[in-house]
């Protein structure tokens, strides 16, 4: 069986590369797939492009390039390219010389949710490819904040730790000792959905951790249900709090690897916080959510990463798992995956 | 004939892997032996354990875990370990996964002259090997001085190092120039000792120097009678001053592996340094003899990982040893080393 | 066709490895090339020496020596060296140990120009190679700005940068738009000239461009002669002004690979210019130049070393030149190197 940590990510979805604000207007930014370098940038008419971060001509990142209306100009000897990857001018493009290429890879680019996403599988795949469906991010009812990390490990390493909530020890400190019960889950040949039953137990925690939480800010007892669901290549966490003073909310996240090799992702999250009856309570309490979730995050961030040493060390997946339904995440992963280039 | 630098250390000696005020009751602490990492932890009874450094279940190192009574819990999904390896709780333990490991490798501990000692070898024969005898740690007439250093070179440089005493250029702007004497050398299988005559010549002094040697603080002539022994895997050097106002002292030193391929070492020392006949003295000059042995050591470091370096770049020892007992030392390190895995 | 960055730089020419006041006399500097490790020294009266940077005992540098009038001794154990790279004493060398060996290589030097050559090919065919013809150096009529900066690239990305002038527009912020025209170029089997003519366009400019430009401090207009020449090893470019109130000047480079697989180079640069008529000019000017031109070396090497990532990462040269000069270039770089070793 295939290690699952050398499974590539299928490319044949949308992947966040950059935040839409990451990309202003008539500026460029360097982004990468899977080790796939890109150039992304916005021209004067709003459009983002994604083009081959090598100028065709010395390979030198477009990235490093200047904006022309709709076109990129390498910086090195000015070459120009539309947002098709063609290249349209050589300034001084000599007789006699080899006959020029005719430009560079580009990719189907589409903005949604405040980032910018591209399609770097089968490009004739990226139309009849949905994006991802959120209409919370949308509703007026729920705000959004939004997350961008680099985590120094394979993408798997995030799905299981998201999904097997016993990993709740690790946090003991940020929102106390908290004992999870799986309540049950279902698995598919592209799905895993867990649902646990959080009770909050002694312990300090963290003040933005009661404000997403069963036990409530005012540390009145509760306890929540919460629902975690890998649908590759994608996850998602649903609260649905049964004290009802406290906002549901709901997270969605991407894994994308950005080096060849897939040992490190960048983890965009979209954590969309229903508005709480009292106006003003969701801002004031903002920067403590804000807070709380970078305290978790890099707890995760922690464990995930020394998972990847061990691996890096060790040279295989050394894991005994015991919990069946992280055993059907890896079949998931695995199945749905792509051949890392070797 | 085996490259030295490739020779791996005997695995079936006691080897120090931390000073013992570096495991706090109630903590732990990583530590390594030639690339396997251990996880050392004191228990609430004041015994120290060395487990495998990783949790049998996802690999997460364990010496970022949590010590509860003589027991060890892994940080991530909180699986709890004994001293002897042996997993003893799965918190959420579920039916139908696959069945759980037993636990991870432990190591024979001791704690001895304020180190952690463990034995990574064969652990049946632990018990049969004694620990170093220091007659002298213990004694009223003596005070030891601990140090603990990472070095980047193999540890058969340190061996060398300190056997052959032509090396005092190096140190000739902290000790002047002395010219050592070669009196004599014995060698075995397991051991060489050589005896030096150091008579001191010119050159400034570290008033450090002064207190350890020969010449003496107030600047008195005379020569010292040194001898240093490698009795592997340990080396020795005793101070038997000629000028009776100066004290007498020997140095204890073990060279760990840290690395798999063995080209970081860390060096262990005890300079246990009979006290002088006038009260306070020494304590007072405690910190010059600190500094000293500091500046010295410093030097030594430049020196052998130069070496290494060398050895790095040339990929072989391209050395032309011609001090006779250096070749014997050689053969002492290599007959009673460990292949390197490869 | 052999990938050109795979090309060695051919030893058999004298290559600066150091400016002259970096060894001043009784002192040693380390130096490097193409992986070969070079101690000099400057001895008692006045000639630098050019060792192998590995003491024949231990291999330990002797770059960390000590100079004893014409003699290096190595900080270790002290064993001394002549310039010929012969022993001449072991100051304790016992009896039977291993036959001592006679020395390391030494490598041919002379002083030219303010730089310290070496000539690391077969020592036979130095005395018969010319060092480079520099009259306007000593010329009382020009004055020399001296440059060397490593960069991390194969030394031919520095060649096609300078030769191929259609680069200018990565200079935009600092010379302003510049419309290079080729006008002419003559390729040999060791040789490529070209000549372009210039002619400022607009955008601002660095004031220290103007004092080295045809557009002149006073922003009159005009327009430039450049020649540059690749005479295989060494790089010229000269500039004939036709605007008669400003500086001719002529820089000659030399690129110099540091390490065994040459994608480091240490680029050694004097510009020397013609003085103005009026006296005092130059030393006015002179910081404004200097400034000048480290903007546009930092600007170069910014796409040069990004054109040798790309390599890296490409594993090979990817490149699709369309200039014929540059092609013309490549060959006279391919047919005059030196496999690198394997």
């Amino acid at each position: 069986m295939t290690d699952l940590r050398r499974v590539g990510i299928s490319p044949d979805f949308w992947y966040p590369v950059a935040l839409s604000r990451e990309v202003p207007k008539g500026e460029t930014r360097a982004a990468a797939f899977a080790g796939e370098r890109l150039a992304l940038y916005r021209g004067a008419q709003g459009a983002v492009y994604a083009l081959e971060d090598r100028c065709a001509h010395r390979q030198v990142p477009l990235s490093m390039g200047v904006v022309e209306g709709e076109t990129l100009r390498c910086c090195y000897h000015a070459w120009a390219y539309r947002g098709n990857g063609r290249i349209c001018q050589i300034p001084y493009l000599p007789k006699g010389g080899e006959r020029p290429p005719r430009g560079v890879r580009a990719y189907p680019v589409r903005e949604a949710y405040g980032l910018v996403f591209v399609f770097p599988g089968e490009p004739e795949k990226a139309a009849a490819t949905p994006l991802p469906d959120l209409p919370e991010f949308a509703s007026p009812r729920h705000r959004t904040m939004t997350f961008s990390r680099a985590v120094h490990c394979h993408y798997s390493f995030m799905h299981e730790n998201l999904l097997d909530m016993n990993h709740q020890f690790l946090h003991r400190g940020v929102i106390g000792r908290i004992q999870p019960k799986l309540l049950g889950y279902d698995a598919g040949p592209q799905s895993v959905e867990a649902r646990y039953l959080f009770t909050s137990g002694k312990g300090k925690k963290d003040f933005g951790a009661g404000l997403l939480s069963a036990k409530g800010p005012r540390g009145s007892k509760g306890s929540d249900v919460i629902t975690i669901r890998t649908e590759y290549p994608y996850q998602t966490l649903r609260l649905a709090p049964t004290n009802t003073e406290l906002p549901a909310f709901s997270l969605w996240a991407a894994y994308v690897p950005e080096d060849a090799e897939q040992r490190v992702t960048r983890a965009y999250g979209l954590l969309m916080i229903a508005k709480p009856p009292v106006p003003g309570a969701l801002p004031l309490a903002w920067p403590f959510i804000r807070r709380f979730t970078e305290r978790v995050f890099a707890q995760d961030r922690t464990a995930v990463e020394a998972e990847q040493r061990a691996w890096d060390e060790q040279g295989e997946d050394r894991n005994h798992e015991v919990f069946p339904l992280i055993l059907d995440l890896r079949d998931v992963l695995r199945g749905n995956g792509a051949p890392l280039p070797s």
